[in-house]
């Protein structure tokens, strides 16, 4: 199976350095867009358009949206300006519109004027929607139809607009004011008597979103009925775009890598861990791990008033601290990941608390066992040593109920419980922890 | 736009008393399969066997499989057998696939004879592919076709076989012997010349996977070329099966959810959040609980050793090991995200220690100053103060390196790196953070 093929970047700098158009040419048309970015990206700017220039800029247009982000604003910049009107007119236009969303505003305004007026009108819709709304994800090339003709009709008529792969298969039907009224698939279209009328074979049931719906919404509706793409709508139901399997897939794809590291405190790298810069990546940890050390800068604070005669307690501190340090990422995380996936809404609220305090139960008596079998190891007495489960115990109810109210409450005001709950469970946790073991101490030991 | 149609659980209940066959049919056959599951989830075995009895096999079989998958298993377990083996029968492949592998393996083998032999050969075929990897994801239903007719025959013949609508979209072009030669989209079809020969339209460079390729494979290939279905081969290069992109999206979903959980410490509940049962979710939280528990007594133990006259000590404790705690999270997931989405490989790893230590001793720096301020609070002296911030930078690069190697070596050894990282991150950076403050504190106040 050939995944990858053997051309080289050294073979391609060769035809470059011969001008070897017709070669260059083969390499660019016969290969998947996709592959003929991959094996020019160790080629430098002034070489990758001197590869793509052998080819026509339709076909530009497809390859050019493979190459990663940060170097597609690279090789933007290093473009001239007419040419890069023609190649905007050509791209698709949902990743236009990630392009033009990295580009300075102002070299996207000095751009505009020289992309075709009718593309530029689309251009500015979609660039007006907000960052992560169905609005920003969807394209506007889709294949729609009048209800009151024929299959045959319709089929004849998508040959005409030949539309391209993303956006062929499901043909949504409109009236005249552009509401959306069904769809069709091409399968049904194939499949039907060529003088059936679309009318009688369009799914009038058509699932879509608003354009403004969250991203989470649109991943969940295509996931749930395993559509191809998904029309947006506007407010007065009319067709402004639709949203393809593909996009949503790189969208789930990015924002389970994003989730991921804010759950570990890290604000999302949003490029390849590669091709990060240092400093960006140094930063978007030091932010969090600045705020983490000011909320342990606060234990210690604690911490330094207590002056114990039993010594013995000290070793146990960064064993209560990371028994409810633990349970309460836990927590946070499954809160965390069954908000994201659908799977809970935040009207589930008492469900999950009730669920927690269980579990938090259950876990919490399971470690005070062996928590009391190590405190008898270093306590003076059996009673001094029962300070430990009961420390245990409590910490880690503390740290499943902490663990999944924060996302909960983070989500009730609309912030990002992964970005924000981390950094707060730790303070909680770790501050009430140590309360919690110095107060049970002064109970038990006087 | 209707997302949820008001049909309610009562009115079902209603419909189901009065054996009202029709207006149950009309629920079933009208509303997309996914959403006449969701509606009838809140019915009980019956009452859904039921609701499905009123409308033909066929669409029993597309409804079946958009139930949550321990709902399908009860619902398998209250249905009659001959009933199951047509329904079986009538299920998509990689649905029946799916279902099959979760019920008991004495109870298929009890279902499969009520099974058409042709489907039972299939069946044995798909269960034998080891979990996770393309075979178990792929679905023996695919549209072929030989190289050698024309587009206008080939459309003639998709509407003969009428494929379903996840395998119509490409058409895979096979030899003799059933090998892979190419394949042709629907698209291609509909806009070529009827007269035009296959073999001139389709696309030969076919990019597949092997039965045997891990999932992850089959993600980032169909990703990476933004396909909506990708060809399966066995190790002759015949097409045995097909992975769609209703199924990647599905898997990579899951693989997130699974990974974010594995990353906190807890065994994937492969299940919603609200249908895992209490037992078996404090189960898969407690076992890894237990084993950050053994580390944390490590180093209790470690630290019920240390008798040093310097009290002060002791309230920075917390604050070291959280230091080295949250880089070594954050390096390890970075690493963890990286190397699971295919953004850096195994063999990347002297580029990630590289980056790792800079960036650890950025971090470090970073910290210490803060550190030294607050020492300075509570130490005796200027000098003494010294000990916090020389064990934070010490612990913090600690951190990061133990946190990008451990990914890397249990990658290497062919683990799983998400699962395995987190306890013995925090294990060895726990105990070495205590050990190193002990060491600087022994140096510098002697």
């Amino acid at each position: 199976m050939p995944t990858a093929n053997p051309i080289l970047i050294p073979e391609l700098r060769v035809m470059l350095a011969e001008n070897d158009v017709a070669g260059l040419r083969e390499v660019a048309e016969e290969l998947h867009p996709a592959t003929v970015a991959e094996f020019s990206e160790g080629l430098d700017d002034g070489e990758v358009w001197g590869l793509l220039d052998s080819v026509p800029v339709e076909r530009q247009a497809e390859i050019f949206p493979y190459y990663p982000m940060p170097r597609q604003v690279e090789l933007v910049k290093a473009a001239d300006r007419p040419h890069l009107g023609s190649l905007l007119e050509w791209m698709a236009p949902d990743n236009r519109d990630d392009l033009l969303r990295e580009l300075d505003p102002e070299l996207v305004e000095e751009i505009l004027p020289l992309v075709a007026k009718a593309e530029r009108h689309d251009i500015r819709m979609l660039l007006s929607c907000p960052e992560g709304s169905a609005g920003s994800m969807m394209t506007t090339e889709y294949a729609s139809l009048p209800a009151d003709i024929t299959a045959g009709e319709a089929i004849a008529r998508l040959r005409s607009q030949a539309p391209n792969s993303e956006s062929i298969y499901y043909i949504y039907v409109l009236d005249q004011e552009r509401t959306l009224v069904g769809f069709v698939s091409l399968r049904d279209l194939i499949l039907a008597k060529p003088t059936a009328l679309v009318c009688d074979l369009m799914q009038r049931d058509v699932i879509g979103v608003r354009v403004e719906e969250p991203r989470e919404q649109v991943v969940q509706k295509l996931a749930r009925f395993d559509f191809l793409a998904i029309p947006v709508v506007d407010d007065r139901q009319r067709l402004v775009g639709i949203v393809t399997h593909d996009d949503v897939l790189d969208a789930v794809r990015q924002e389970a890598t994003d989730d991921a590291q804010r759950i570990a405190a890290i604000a999302p790298l949003g490029e390849g861990y590669l091709e990060a810069a240092l400093v960006s990546m140094t930063w978007k940890r030091g932010v969090w791990l600045a705020i983490l050390f000011a909320t342990a800068a606060v234990t210690a604070m604690v911490l330094a008033k207590w002056r114990s005669p039993h010594a013995w307690l000290v070793a146990f501190i960064p064993l209560v601290i990371a028994s409810g340090g633990n349970s309460g990422n836990q927590s946070a995380t499954l809160v965390i990941t069954a908000l994201s996936s659908g799977d809970c809404r935040l009207s589930d609220w008492r469900r999950i608390l009730k669920r927690e305090f269980v579990v938090g139960l259950l876990l919490g008596a399971m470690l005070s066992l062996p928590g009391y079998l190590l405190g008898l190891a270093y306590a003076p007495s059996a009673v001094h040593a029962l300070v430990i489960p009961a420390t245990i115990l409590s910490v880690v109810m503390v740290g499943t109920l902490v663990g999944s109210v924060l996302p909960l409450a983070f989500r009730s005001i609309g912030l990002d419980p992964a970005l924000m709950s981390n950094p707060f469970v730790s303070a909680i946790v770790d501050v009430v922890g140590i309360v919690i073991y110095m107060g049970i101490a002064l109970v038990v030991l006087g």
